[in-house]
């Protein structure tokens, strides 16, 4: 896990634009695959946390709270890299996914694609929702 | 370029969910080598005329205005695939980006990293903003 100064946290919240509503778009990678897991939104607690532990927490808009990826389901995310793009209104982070990213139990969120005949779902269910989560 | 009929258009625009704006972050990803691009937004109309034509086009929000990527520049993406996530509110695109996707003459957005020292800039400008949209 990469972990940052609180020099460096400080520089990288000051450097970021969060929208209006105080957050930012954060996108997740896998660091070695490429392939793209999910976006989410970070607030500033949220930059903070994640640069901190090394471990990806993002903001949950629904719940209004610090969302530490994984802290359910243990499927968390290890920052590898940390970077924005030339507007600083957006995050890119290289991770190290445990698991599978989204909370269908698939590996990334994004599974569904457009097809000749309309969306078409991709990916395989490797994990049931309740074993992630538990039977409510 | 790939192409969808307007009936899967309709269903693409229907499924989506568009933010109380109008927009969804919409990203875009090489498709061959797998890196993040940039991240835009769009709105149904963008969407649209992306599957129609099978060039990218986002909605600019600082302009409030189609922004047919590259129509400008000459920096067009060629849309491969186009995707969206679990939650239906962020797009993923597969692109074949032609030149360069950043207005600052870089390949990518994304070109902003932390490392030891803080943020470091981890890519070359490959072509001038002069080139890229005349000297004003």
């Amino acid at each position: 896990m990469t972990t940052y100064s609180d020099r460096i946290i400080a520089q990288t919240i000051a450097a970021l634009r969060f929208n209006t509503d105080g957050i930012i778009p954060a996108i997740a990678q896998q660091y070695d695959s490429g392939e793209v897991l999910m976006m989410a939104w970070m607030n500033a607690d949220a930059v903070r946390e994640t640069l901190r532990t090394g471990r990806v927490c993002y903001w949950s808009r629904s719940r209004g709270a610090l969302w530490r990826k994984g802290e359910s389901s243990g499927q968390t995310q290890d920052l590898k890299r940390f970077g924005y793009d030339c507007d600083r209104d957006t995050i890119l982070m290289a991770v190290d996914q445990k698991g599978v990213a989204c909370h269908t139990g698939r590996r990334r969120c994004f599974f569904t694609w457009l097809g000749d005949e309309g969306a078409e779902i991709t990916d395989p269910i490797l994990v049931s929702p309740e074993d992630l989560y538990g039977k409510e």
